[in-house]
């Protein structure tokens, strides 16, 4: 391949990558004016990791867990934003997922293809230290929205303060310093009614 | 401090960063359906910054570089995006942008506020081969959303050849190996009438 072509095949995967600015999401942007989508979600969850990577146990590397998350979204250009407690969504995601994979990644140059294809696969497969990181804030961003807007997504949904804390489970692994925050804020939401109650205790 | 207070503080600056998905730039999205907002335009660089980092010239250290793409705009959140072709709006833009960095940085524990600060003015001095990178790529990015939609935000201005030319100057410096390319697009859309003549060879 010519330096030209896999150039053109770079800009072309770049202009594709565009289309995520348009993929909305169940969470509201802390205005409330609208649902945040999927690009400006991605870029919330790399500040996020920056700032919050101290808390993280074990080593790290930033750079692989940066990478992980800036294209961990990517799939859902073709397979949509499936809503976390959508069943139904859930039971075809993979599969819808898959199909977007080959195609969105397939319009790199192949050694490039195979870079991403692999930081995504390791993004789900939720082995790796970065990939556990990765997960942790990609669970953990929306639970601070919703905690500064009232609840959020939360109130458009019957959800248990189980549910919630069965979704925030990645952040106990992979951003252990974050999750007495987690419970805190999901015992909050479960006194002033917005979560209900079907803990064990109750 | 307390790791609860310094917590705190982390994730009070993380929910004030949410405010950058409501600043719009001019740049159109591609499906023309709206403008792009600060925080997704970021997310689009670090994506931009993974696959065209080997267009880069000597050695580069990619963490140091997404750090700085990651919170160059923040800024803006109070500041607002200033128009590049502004030329009142770039006149005061460095003093605006300055009391932002005190106010959003500020948020910080002091050691991030530092870091973060530092970050932000490596940025604006353009001097490390990261923050050369991190402007080339602010500069590519909205030519390449133009490029892709017949002219985009240079249609809403009477702008020259010469002009954008000189805006993208960066990109020769940051990023070499894509200046073929701005100037292959500059020349199609001089051509197209969409950029005006004012070449010295005119």
């Amino acid at each position: 391949m010519t330096n030209a072509a896999r150039l053109d095949q770079q800009i072309r995967f770049l202009v594709e990558a565009d289309k995520l600015k348009a993929v909305a999401r169940r969470t509201r942007l802390l205005d409330g004016s609208r649902f945040e989508n999927s690009a400006e979600h991605t870029w919330h969850l790399m500040l996020l990791a920056l700032i919050l990577r101290e808390h993280t146990t074990g080593s790290l590397d930033v750079l692989r867990a940066l990478e992980i998350v800036a294209v961990h979204d990517l799939v859902e250009i073709d397979a949509g934003d499936t809503f976390a407690y959508d069943t139904a969504g859930q039971s075809t995601k993979a599969a819808r997922e898959e199909a977007a994979a080959d195609r969105v990644f397939g319009l790199l140059p192949p050694d490039q293809r195979d870079y991403v294809r692999g930081l995504w696969d390791e993004f789900e497969a939720r082995v790796t230290p970065e990939a556990q990181f990765a997960n942790a804030l990609d669970r953990l961003q929306p639970l601070i929205l919703n905690a500064h807007s009232s609840g959020g997504s939360w109130l458009d949904q019957a959800l248990t303060r189980d549910d919630v804390l069965r979704r925030m489970a990645p952040v106990a692994q992979g951003l252990p310093g974050l999750w007495p925050t987690v419970e805190r804020v999901v015992e909050a939401f479960g006194q002033n009614g917005v979560l209900k109650g079907s803990r064990s205790t109750e």
